[in-house]
């Protein structure tokens, strides 16, 4: 029946292309829509468009900032300039941030290395962050996530630094804070014993 | 730090009063938005405002129309438009659409009777249900689901048609099929029991 609602379909698609909508969902958040008043679907799409025109990437760390200001890390002296944290979005620096417990600066990669999906290190910021050494970087942090593909990009970004002789760390890896030894896969265990600290 | 990127936090703001999108994603959806190109958002947004000026609710059943087209529920002859089944949102109306073992017509009520949200028989369509009966409709079939909310405008509307002196059934309760009866919760094997029919 859908086909003699051209409207509502071309709504449908749209919507199936946002990333985290389940499909079975999508019905409902068309209803949402066509359920608001015109003044406040306008105001919605203003500021889709005004965010898009207002929100830019840094060009140095590649993280946003608001048009007409500077980027709130790499301008600020108060934090490290030469600690710079390799993430792979922008989601993972909020989190790194929210801690409170860093003072560096980062990087933001914009993606992993992913042959399937064709993603290759020259579609990442890999290029900018090895230029960026040369500026009075003294230690990386490569804070990718543990899966295959964050694990090959951050192999290919020490390999990348092994030329600048310069200090690449990672996260530790071990137990997490609150959960307990007995649910823990074999894989974190495994890590938390080989990788141990002095208590 | 969002503060210091206010149109990042305006778009976060706004993509929170969208139904379905959990708050834990927000964040990733937004770096969707800000990564289209210009184009692709600007048609996006294009895609919603149209789809709002183009898909009407029928002023008879209360389904969606397409501008310039007719109701393909109330304008086809071919359906029985005698029996009506009242179902709470276009949502269940695509779901029994679907079966294509419906040939009646359907009235969207748009909602249910909730107190708690302030939502009474007023804020639905059941006035202009209750004024449809007189133009030849012999039966209704209540399809509203079978919540707390539901089963009251249920109640509520079956006993407003009372006077209108009409047939009006409601689905059938009982056994899912391809279900097994072991897992099945008490009250539905109570009212696949007690409503038992012949074999």
């Amino acid at each position: 029946m859908l086909e003699n609602i051209p409207s509502l379909n071309n709504l449908l698609k749209s919507l199936q292309q946002v990333p985290y909508l389940a499909s079975k969902n999508l019905n409902r958040v068309a209803t949402y829509f066509l359920d608001m008043d015109e003044k406040q679907l306008q105001k919605f799409c203003d500021v889709l468009v005004s965010s898009k025109n207002n929100v830019l990437r840094c060009e140095k760390c590649f993280s946003w900032y608001e048009r007409g200001s500077n980027c709130i890390f790499c301008s600020d002296n108060r934090r490290d300039q030469s600690i710079v944290c390799v993430v792979e979005t922008w989601q993972e620096l909020l989190t790194i941030e929210r801690t409170g417990g860093y003072i560096g600066v980062y990087h933001v990669l914009c993606g992993v290395i992913c042959p399937l999906e064709g993603i290759g290190p020259d579609d990442l910021t890999i290029e900018p962050l090895v230029s960026r050494i040369d500026l009075g970087v003294k230690e990386i942090i490569l804070a990718t996530n543990q899966t295959p593909e964050g694990e090959a990009t951050a192999a290919y970004i020490s390999k990348k630094l092994k030329i600048k002789n310069i200090k690449v760390s990672c996260l530790a890896r071990g137990i997490p804070v609150g959960s307990s030894l007995e649910f823990m896969d074999r894989l974190t265990v495994y890590k938390a014993i080989s990788e141990r600290r002095p208590f």
